[in-house]
């Protein structure tokens, strides 16, 4: 098999991990499992030759110094910088327009966590193979919860190594994410995807043949500046900002999905990051200098004064510089809310 | 009536509200409730001179700095520095050897907060009333909750303006605690006291003749230097460090008690402080830079970050320095334990 084309996303900031997640130095670049950040973790998983190209990077300017500082170990990545960022389906267009034709692309984010490598690669393998026949490929992650924070998809007829997509659904609420728990046929979409580029290209014009243009003209008066690309600015930003699963995915007719089991998790919160996280014979996870008393299943983080909790359960208490965050597992989704994640 | 004489009591550190309360800057110096300090406002309770003397403060070495910055307004106030801490007999017994025989001494904590001050002063006239009869009264504080925490007092027969005491009770259980606030008959014993200065030391001879000995071989051997008194260090360490109540309340003949019911609180934890403190229309508490969502009672204090807090109740989020300490209210009684605490 031909190599697949890593294409790694690492736009937007998001606010859901403030206070440790901050503009300047956001979610991806940040080692919230395991030693290794979010986006190093992304290239580590793609980094087998055998089966990977060199890694496509599309990032926005205003990271493009995190992106090359953590992409030392990697001398043959190319990046791409938005000027501005106009969501997935014109990020995922600049790489289709920059590689060849043939090329299979597998688009990752950079912010997820995935516990099993091995499982990424075998489902990696069965969408770049469906993605070479010219499907949309999506990998469709087994739900482990009624979560109603992400969008669905439900699965029909079977292909070889994945299935047809019946249908993309909007995040539900929670007796209907029980329902597609229980149901078997849904997944989750973690926004991965591969596809092959030329095939992207043309469902792109397609459905939304304003946006393949103008990533086309912005490719074309673009300009090379060391290993980066630079798209024309002005092009650019006039595009309208769409995500791939707007623009492509639920319109085109060959829509696919591949189901995996990875260990998969978005990060989407201190919840998330909580559960990513191996905890103590308590449930506790402890980062920073911490002494939990009376406590289970409790996230403590520190960048420096020591934190001592006593009698909680399910809380995040994080200590970043000048702000200090505790906040209820339940409570974690307004924290995107608090005037300082908001005015950040 | 002749005039009362504040004695006022300010040793020890405590760990209960650590870490705002440290060694080198102990509870009673600090603006828990109000602006004004703890032992600023002791004093402002005994400042009115046409019911009380001119004070006197027994204090440690440690603590002299603090008592001196925080006398600033207090011209005439005179000070007795330990060499070292020997519990509540001793550090009265050196008021008492101190002042003339027939002066009554109101013998007050320095780390407690009153809220009706009027009825403090009441009270404090008919504890001197029947302290000048050579009673060795105790202030009896009603109780508002079956607390656990502290001693309590059983009254017997009436005395002209207070009772005589039956029995000191140790802190007692839970069950008994619920019982005593039932009964009606029992009061919180707050630790002050009036006496006459010659009938303490009589009963102190008569009970702990070793320890008012030492004492009155102490200030006879000590020193004056400016303001302060200083006991001879080597005379009074040797002296064996007994509570007031073991040594003289619990063995005398004349205990008499004063019901008083004033508000009161020894801000013994973090709990203690929080009900001490007016709340918002949630309850909440917040002193320094804050956000609180879906949060009701929650005592929150920062010396200097943000705190941010979701969805928690009963909760304190103390920031200080380099100890950011998050404790449940029922867990605010395991604060000393933490090792923050214990090392300091």
């Amino acid at each position: 098999m031909t190599l697949i084309h890593p294409v790694i996303l690492c736009g937007g900031s998001g606010t859901r991990l403030w206070p440790r997640s901050r503009k300047p130095r956001p979610k991806p670049f940040l080692p919230l499992v395991g030693d290794r950040t979010l986006f190093e973790a992304t290239l580590d998983r793609c980094a087998d030759g055998t089966i990977f190209a060199a890694p496509v990077i599309v990032t926005g300017a205003d990271h493009l110094a995190h992106v090359e500082a953590q992409l030392a170990g990697c001398a043959d990545a190319r990046v791409i910088v938005e000027p501005v960022a106009r969501n997935t389906a014109a990020a995922i267009a600049l790489a289709a327009a920059r590689l060849p034709d043939d090329a299979v692309m597998l688009v990752c984010p950079s912010d997820h966590h995935i516990a099993d490598v091995e499982a990424f690669r075998m489902a990696a393998c069965a969408a770049a193979a469906l993605a070479a026949q010219d499907w949309m490929v999506s990998f469709g992650i087994t739900p482990t919860a009624p979560e109603t924070g992400f969008g669905y998809i439900q699965r029909g007829e079977a292909l070889d190594g994945g299935f047809r997509v019946d249908r993309f659904v909007e995040k539900p609420d929670l007796e209907r994410a029980k329902a597609f728990l229980a149901d078997g046929a849904y997944s989750w979409n973690g926004g991965i995807f591969a596809f092959r580029a030329g095939a992207f290209m043309e469902e792109l014009r397609a459905h939304r043949p304003d946006i393949a243009e103008a990533v086309e003209q912005a490719v074309a008066k673009g300009r090379e500046e060391g290993k980066a690309f630079h798209p024309d600015p002005a092009t650019f930003a006039a595009i309208d900002g769409e995500s791939v699963d707007y623009a492509v995915m639920e319109r085109t007719a060959r829509a696919a999905m591949v189901p995996v089991s990875m260990g998969w998790s978005d990060i989407g919160n201190w919840q998330a990051l909580r559960d990513a996280r191996q905890g103590d014979a308590n449930g506790n996870r402890v980062r920073g200098n911490a002494e939990l008393v009376d406590c289970r299943n409790v996230l403590a983080e520190s960048d420096g004064p020591r934190i001592n909790v006593i009698g909680l359960e399910d809380v995040a208490v994080i200590v970043d510089g000048d702000e200090v965050l505790v906040t209820t597992m339940e409570g974690a989704q307004k924290v995107g809310k608090l005037r300082g994640a908001a005015n950040q």
